[in-house]
This record gives C-alpha cells, sequence and structure tokens, in this order.
C-alpha cells in the first residue's frame, strides 16, 4: 500500500537519553539508503522530537497530545528508546512511552525476528501488542490495604488479527509451523480464548502444522538445541511474548541486537528494544552509544515499506560489522568506535557490497 | 519440628499415568534409607491412592473431600505427576490437582533448586504458590462473546511470607544475593506490590544485597553465561516462577530432573514437575518410566523432615547414577532400564558411598 503513496513520511523520534544520539546515527544511513527516493519526494523524514520524559512529566501523560498528533502524521515511525518512570524516580507515575504508542496508533502485531543460521534458530515472533495484560496495567485496583488486583483483557477481534498475521506471514513464507504459547491451562478465560481461536483459524491452514506449548515449557524448549529448530513461526499474547522475544533474542547475541516493528492496520513503528542508558548521557558518554539496535530497526521498516533491496543491504552490512568484522563489539565503549564512527562502518560496508 | 513428633507420617500420592509406578520406586528407596526410623516407628508411610484423574472427574473436583481429608492427614506428602484435563479431553473442566493442593494446603513457597556445579550455577526459586495469576485461574469471566477477562490478585500477607522465605534461606545459607523478578513496570498494582514489600525486607538483611529484574529480561540474563552467575536467590510471583524455573532446569537437564518442594507453614509436599504420561501406560510402558524427578523429590522431603544425612546420600546417588554412570540416559525407553532397576541401581550406588 505504501507504493501508491505520493510521498511516504518517515517520522523520526529519538526518544530519550540515548535515543537522539543513536536515532540519528540510524537515520543518517535511511538518509543515505534512499537518497534518490528523497530526492524525488517519494520519501520524506519528520522529526518527532517533543517525546521526552520531561514533556511527558509536564504532560502527565505517556504521549503528549501534540506529540501524538505529529505522529499521526506520519506513515511509519523510527523510535529510539524512551524512559519509563520507576517507583521513586522523579517522574510521575506514567505509563511507558511505548506501550502507549502501541495502543493509540492500534500497533497490534508486534514482529520479531530472532535468526542464528550456525545454530539453525529461524523464528518470527508475532506478539499480540494492544491487550493481555498490557491493556489495563494501569488500572488495577487495590481492593484494600492489603489486596492489589491486575486485569487481563482478552478480545475475539485482538486474537484473530494477530493470529492472521501469523498465519499469512507463514503462508507467504513457505513455513511449515505455526506455535501458539499460552498458558491456558492456568490462566483459562483469556488465554483458553486465545488458544481456541489459533486452533480455529488453524483449520483454515491445512498445509500449516499447528501446535501448541505452555509459556513455562516453552522457555525451556527454546534453549534445547535438538527441539529448538522445529519451530518457525510463534503466535502469543502480549505478555509472553513479551517474555519469549527477550528469552529468543539472547540466542543472537541480546536484546540490543533486535529489532521490533509493531505494525497496524494504519501506521507502523519500529523501534530500538534497549533501555534510554540516561547515565551515558549524564557522563557524556552517550556519542558511543551502540546503535545497532536501532539501525537494525531502521532496516525493518526499510523493508516494510518497499525498500526490500535497500533493506537487504542493511541487514548484511550489520551482519558484516557485527559478526564477521566484530566492529560492533567495540562500539558501546569508550575506548571503542563511536555511533557516529559505526554508521560510517555500515555505510562504508554498504558501498562495498 | 518434626523432630518433636512421635510420628512424621509420609504420605504417598501416586497420580495418574506413569505417576503410582515412579513413586512407587521412590518409596522403595525412602523405605530402604528410612530402615531404621520405619523399625521404631518414628516415621510411616501412608498410601493415598484416590488422586485419580477418575476419581476427581466424578466429583468433578480437583481434590475429592476424602481424599483431601487423607492427604490432611499426613505431615508430609510425596506426589507424583496428575493429568491436568486440557479442553477436548473427556474430562470435565477440573482444576490442576496440584495447584488445588497448593492452595487447600496452604502450601505458599515453592522452593525449587536448580544446580550444575560446572557452570558455576547455584540458585534457588522462592515462588509464591498460592496467589496471583493462579488464585483466580479458574474463574475468569466473558464479559460477553468478544471479551475475556482474567485476575490476578496479590495480598500483603502472601508477598510477605514468601519474601520472608527467601531472605531466611538466603541469611541461613550464606547466600549473598536476592533477586526478585516481575514485571512492575506493566502490572504495576499487583507486581509492583510484591516488588514494594520485598524491596522494603530487604531493608532489615542489610549483609545481602538485593536487586530486582523484569521477568521478559531475566529470561535472558539466565542464558549469559557471564551474568547468571552472579544470582543466587530468587523471589518471585507464581507465574513468573511457573517460567522462570522450567527454564532454569533446562540447564540442568530438563524439567524432568527437577524436583519440587510445595512448604506450608502445617504442611508439606514434594513432587516431580512432569507430566503424568497417560500413553506410557496405555502401551503397558510404565514400568520404563524415568522415576529420577519424584526420586529427586524424595530427596527433598526426606532433607525437610530432618533427615539430611539419608538426604545427602540420596542426592549424590542421583548424580553418580545420572551424570557419572549414566545410568539415567537408558531410563525412559523400552531398550534401556526399567524403573525399578534405575530404582536398584540408586540404592547400590548408596550402599557403596
Ligand atoms: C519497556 C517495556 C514496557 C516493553 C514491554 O513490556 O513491552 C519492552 O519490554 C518491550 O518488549 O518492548
Ligand atoms: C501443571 C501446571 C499446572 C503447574 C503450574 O503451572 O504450576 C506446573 O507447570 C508446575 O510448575 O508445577
Amino acid at each position: 500500500k505504501y507504493e501508491e503513496l505520493d510521498q511516504v513520511v518517515i517520522g523520526v523520534c529519538g526518544g530519550d537519553g540515548i535515543g537522539p544520539a543513536i536515532t540519528g546515527q540510524a537515520q543518517r544511513i535511511l538518509e543515505f539508503l534512499l537518497a534518490d527516493a528523497l530526492k524525488s519526494g517519494k520519501v520524506a523524514f519528520k522529526t518527532v522530537d517533543g517525546l521526552t520524559i520531561e514533556n511527558r512529566a509536564k504532560a502527565n501523560k505517556a504521549i503528549p497530545d501534540d506529540v501524538l498528533a505529529e505522529l499521526k502524521t506520519c506513515h511509519v515511525i523510527l523510535k529510539g528508546p524512551t524512559t519509563t518512570p520507576r517507583k521513586g524516580d522523579p517522574w510521575p507515575n506514567i505509563e511507558s512511552a511505548n506501550v502507549a504508542m502501541r495502543k493509540e496508533l492500534d500497533l497490534f502485531a508486534n514482529v520479531r525476528p530472532v535468526s542464528v543460521p550456525e545454530q539453525g534458530i529461524d523464528w518470527t515472533f508475532f506478539r499480540e501488542n494492544t491487550e493481555g495484560s498490557y491493556v489495563l496495567g494501569s488500572k488495577g485496583m487495590h481492593i484494600d490495604e492489603d489486596i492489589a488486583m491486575d486485569f487481563t483483557v482478552t478480545t475475539t477481534q485482538g486474537s484473530e488479527r494477530i493470529a492472521r498475521a501469523a498465519f499469512e506471514f507463514a503462508k507467504k513464507n513457505g513455513k511449515k509451523r505455526v506455535t501458539c504459547v499460552t498458558k491456558a491451562n492456568i490462566i483459562k478465560t483469556t488465554d483458553g480464548k486465545f488458544l481456541d481461536i489459533c486452533k480455529d483459524m488453524a483449520k483454515e491452514y491445512p498445509e500449516i502444522d499447528f501446535d501448541d506449548w505452555y509459556i513455562d515449557i516453552m522457555t525451556a524448549k527454546l534453549i534445547d538445541e535438538k527441539r529448538r529448530k522445529d519451530f518457525q513461526v510463534f503466535v502469543l499474547p502480549n505478555l509472553y511474548g513479551d517474555i519469549l522475544t527477550d528469552e529468543a533474542a539472547e540466542f543472537q547475541g541480546g536484546v540490543g541486537t533486535a529489532g521490533s516493528a509493531n505494525i497496524g492496520k494504519r501506521y507502523a513503528m519500529f523501534e530500538a528494544i534497549h533501555g534510554s542508558a540516561p547515565r551515558m548521557v549524564e557522563e557524556g558518554r552517550d556519542i558511543y552509544a551502540d546503535p545497532s539496535s536501532v539501525i537494525r530497526a531502521g532496516a525493518m521498516l526499510l523493508a516494510h515499506i518497499g525498500y526490500g533491496v535497500q533493506a537487504d543491504k542493511l541487514f548484511k552490512a550489520l551482519e558484516i560489522c557485527g559478526q564477521t568484522e566484530k566492529k560492533i563489539e567495540t562500539t558501546g565503549r569508550d575506548t571503542g568506535a563511536t555511533s557516529a564512527q559505526f554508521a560510517d562502518y555500515i555505510m562504508e560496508t554498504i558501498e562495498k557490497l
């Protein structure tokens, strides 16, 4: 659908801490790869820099209204890490900005690929991204001084659309199996509903194997070198998706190496899934921050908006700089490469491809 | 406290499927180790064989009343695996028997040790065992056709007693750190309460380091060979305990090798944490079932009731038979050792210690 637009607007939302620095480097690389499209006006960048913890605290809102309005003028968004207040922090108890953005822009599918070719790992996670344990996360109740309650909500529509996304992805990419992960033996009503919907949908895809596991044992299966190769596409409620994708990313080098795509019908947002490292900024070391996660998110963004060739080049360059040339290992340390130098390596590598 | 009793009654509850067969082998070993105490009457065994899926289905209850009454005449219980009905099974939608037993006997602490000396892993998990996402697990609501809801409940008393157990264990065993794992950034009210209580209690133990992590990133940290050695004692709400202990057990050889202690003020129950494998029974192969998990649970039981010397011998024998002599590897297969032969190996090994 992006091909039909006169201009695709890419919002760049730096976030907090090291966010603006590393997101800026990712933008440099995207500009380099999209030079022609920028010149012809097919693509434009738009900086959205109001999503900071200071602004959010002032507005006492996860996303201030004016920032949300700006985000809604973009088609796709590249987002750096944002600070989520913890108890004891000087900020009011506002919701996490990425969780709020997922809800506000209805980004229902959190898609996270994890690939470790040499270990036979090639997984794609479809995490439901707008409901489950997250939807009323800030609306739990203190029944009295001693009893606290939280709520989980699962809807038919919410489960169907993520299940559909997972099965369609499997079908289009020739994957043989879709695996649903819940805790439906205990959390019977919501997880039971999610599982039933996935099971029903599986009947529409007779060429794809379907199986289901409980989240506890699945965290063990991912480690089992004999079994983990059997899995290809996962579909999971929000909380289990959150948990299992962090575990999975570890095999690939940690959450710092993983990008996360948040896809809705109308908008899509691509983000780094590490923290904002405020201490690096305080100490003036943010120029050394490792930009590879947000650069990877940028590559996912490129693929999503139809620049597949450019995306592939960027993925390849990330692999070469990270694994073969080990350039990535020195980034993030004061004695190593800066974010800008790392971005330079990436662009030089792309030129040599 | 067991030393003060005239007689400690050990209930043996075989459960379903392969349960009675493997639990019987564990009982043989305990009888062997406790021969003197049995002769003097300090210890007695009591068979509780009514906890079968057939009886539970007939009573339409997770634990039939007469079985519960029998269990309550025991001081400690050794429990085999029980079948939990899944949708589509011929049984009514009754609750899991072990979850029900944890609630009915108020076994609030689920203690799971995981140890892999050659990898520097020596973890003890204190999983809250009676509330959280489990307490109203069967009482979710279908708000309407399209909206399902589940509830999580955390109480002050429930959180305090598990936190106390973890810190006291750490103190008594010279552990340097207690780590709390929640998802308090999202599930703010219940997990927030749990975390606050742990944080407060940490102040009473200034000699012990306290840290807290979110469950998503913690599943990654357990895999990180550099970081995982830093953790010693974990304290977690029910659901995260369920998830993280299965992952952790994988490093030690899988959930089949782990035993689980469910401890309350009045009762304690020790169980295998694998399934009941009904198919092995149907095919007449239950004599080959691997009894090592329930034997390990038996060793934990011995330690708990004050037979530390016997417990240590059994742990040692399990290690020798499992890791050094690899006897355990052939068990569980039709061509290998039977459960009874494995139990024989264990007893022969103990005699040689
Ligand atoms: C930062 C946090 C709120 C977020 C989540 O829980 O979804 C993160 O862990 C993620 O996976 O994107
Ligand atoms: C069988 C299941 C209900 C149980 C649980 O979820 O607690 C099991 O996974 C465990 O960890 O003992």
